[in-house]
Order: C-alpha cells, then sequence, then structure tokens
C-alpha cells in the first residue's frame, strides 16, 4: 500500500465552480494534480448550465479517479430563498456526478474548512489562497478564489479523516 | 402531423418526486400516459438519492420520449434555507436528466399551476386531484397526491402554450 489517496474538492455554484484534485501521500502531504473553473453563461438555459457543470465533473472524476469527494456543505451565507435554491441546484448535479461515478460524498462547512485550512474559521479569501498554496509547497499563490477554496475542501477532508498508518 | 405532443410534468422533492407523461392532441385533450412516484429512502447517503431521482426520469424520458419538460418553479413554500437548498439539489439533478437528453425545460410557479387546472393559486390537493383526474377523463381519481401535482404541471404548460393549429 503507498498510502497515497485522491480527493476532489469541488466548491459549487451555477456561475463558477471550482474543483481541484489532491492527492496525499502516507506522511499527510497534500500535492495538486489538477484544479480548475466550471464556469456557466447566464444566458444559457438552466438545463444547460446544470449540464456543463455535471459534464465536466464526470470528466475530471474519469480522468483523475478520486476515491473520495469533498464538498461544500449546506451553508448559511445565502440570505434569500432564490438564491439558496439555485446553489442548490449546482451543488445536486455535482454530488450527482460523484454518486453516478460510486464515489463517495463528505460534507464540510466552509467555517470549519477556513479554521482547519488557515486557522480560522472567518479567514478571508486572501488568507485562504495563501494557506492552501503554503500546504501544496507552491512557488506561486493559487490565483483563483474558486479553486482556492476546492483546494482548501479537499485538505480539510484529508485533515478530518487521518492518515491511519502513520498517526 | 398529428399535432400530439408529450409533456413530462415533474414535482421534485428530494423524499418523493412524482413525475406524469400526458398527451396533448391538436384540440388540446390530454390523456396520461404514465404517472408515478421516485421514492428515496432518508438513509441513503445524498449521492445515492440524487442518482435515483436522476436515473428514473432518465428511464422515463428514454421511454416516453417527451418533447418538453415542465416542472415546478422556485417557490417560497420553504420557510427555512436547508430545506430549500435541499429542494434544489433534487430540483437540479431532474433538470439535468432532460438537459442531458436535448429536452427543453418549462418553469411554473405551483400558483399558477393550480389557477389554471383547477381555477384558484389556493386550490387544495383535493381539490388538485378532482381538477386533473376530470381533464384527463379518468373514472377514478388518481391517488397520489404528488403525481396529480406532476399531471397539473404538464396540463398547465399545454395550456399556456396553446395549440397552435387549432387556435
Amino acid at each position: 500500500m503507498t498510502g497515497n489517496r485522491r480527493i476532489l474538492g469541488i466548491d459549487p455554484a451555477l456561475t463558477t465552480t471550482g474543483y481541484a484534485v489532491v492527492a496525499a501521500d502516507s506522511r499527510g502531504s497534500v500535492s495538486l494534480l489538477e484544479g480548475g473553473l466550471i464556469r456557466t453563461k447566464p444566458t444559457d438555459a438552466l438545463e444547460q448550465r446544470l449540464k456543463t457543470i455535471n459534464g465536466t465533473l464526470t470528466e475530471v472524476i474519469e480522468e483523475f479517479e478520486p476515491d473520495e469527494v469533498a464538498i461544500e456543505d449546506l451553508h448559511s451565507r445565502y440570505r434569500n430563498l432564490k438564491t439558496a435554491i439555485i446553489m442548490g441546484h449546482a451543488r445536486g448535479v455535482a454530488i450527482l456526478a460523484a454518486g453516478s461515478a460510486g464515489v463517495p460524498v463528505h460534507h464540510y462547512q466552509p467555517a470549519r474548512v477556513k479554521s482547519i485550512v488557515a486557522g480560522s474559521g472567518r479567514a478571508d479569501k486572501a488568507q485562504m489562497k495563501r494557506a492552501v498554496s503554503m500546504r501544496l509547497g507552491l512557488s506561486t499563490e493559487i490565483d483563483k478564489d474558486d479553486v482556492a477554496d476546492a483546494v482548501g475542501i479537499a485538505i480539510c477532508h484529508v485533515h478530518v479523516t487521518g492518515v491511519p498508518q502513520n498517526i
């Protein structure tokens, strides 16, 4: 057993979904295999936008074969019901991509991710980018907020589930 | 041209999704081809529940080849953000089933459906079941609320989009 596992982190939203595939070795070190944004056009029909999100994540799962998916949980940053329901649509088709591939899904509250990754549940976007880039050992910081958030969710999952062989 | 078209009506929810395939002829008469409920277990993982909803609707679309899908719109009956987001998950994977098959999706507010089908935006479930059963010419009433709602959404779409050949 190599101890390596792959985690797909997802920060879902209808317009811009961030995703990142992170590998964790048996010492708990993490490295970034792939990160990207799925953008959909507000002028496209909702069914097309959801198909783009689900289809892209399905391709990422086929290519990188993650062992687990970690995704942002239900949260309270949406004050408006309509926005919350729309976010639910994007999250639903993202989770479905994992379910269809038989990959288990784990849910994390944003404040927990920030606390574990950046040391504070109130870390801002700049702090999250710095923290995840440092954890990945990157010489230049990740420049996309949503990719950094997706990396953060994956790192949070690695931290929470531990490295059983080496603790 | 026969003037016949098929509409798949969907009343989405995580635990029980109602669906109905309705055929509308060139005179605007509607008949029920198929109706059913998709039930998912609260004890199953969310990704499995969403897969069941999306997979069943995908099969219904493959079998009945509807020309259009009509679905309940965002609405305000959810007072709680968490419930609203969860409803969004179910609705998202239902819409995705249509999008993946290239079937256009139309959205209707529940009050509009009730008003068009039962004559009042505040029609209760018993009134909706009676109204849709009568419109379908059934000798016995549809007994499932969620199937009746799905039929109602399909009938609403037929009414709203009209029968161009015969008006």
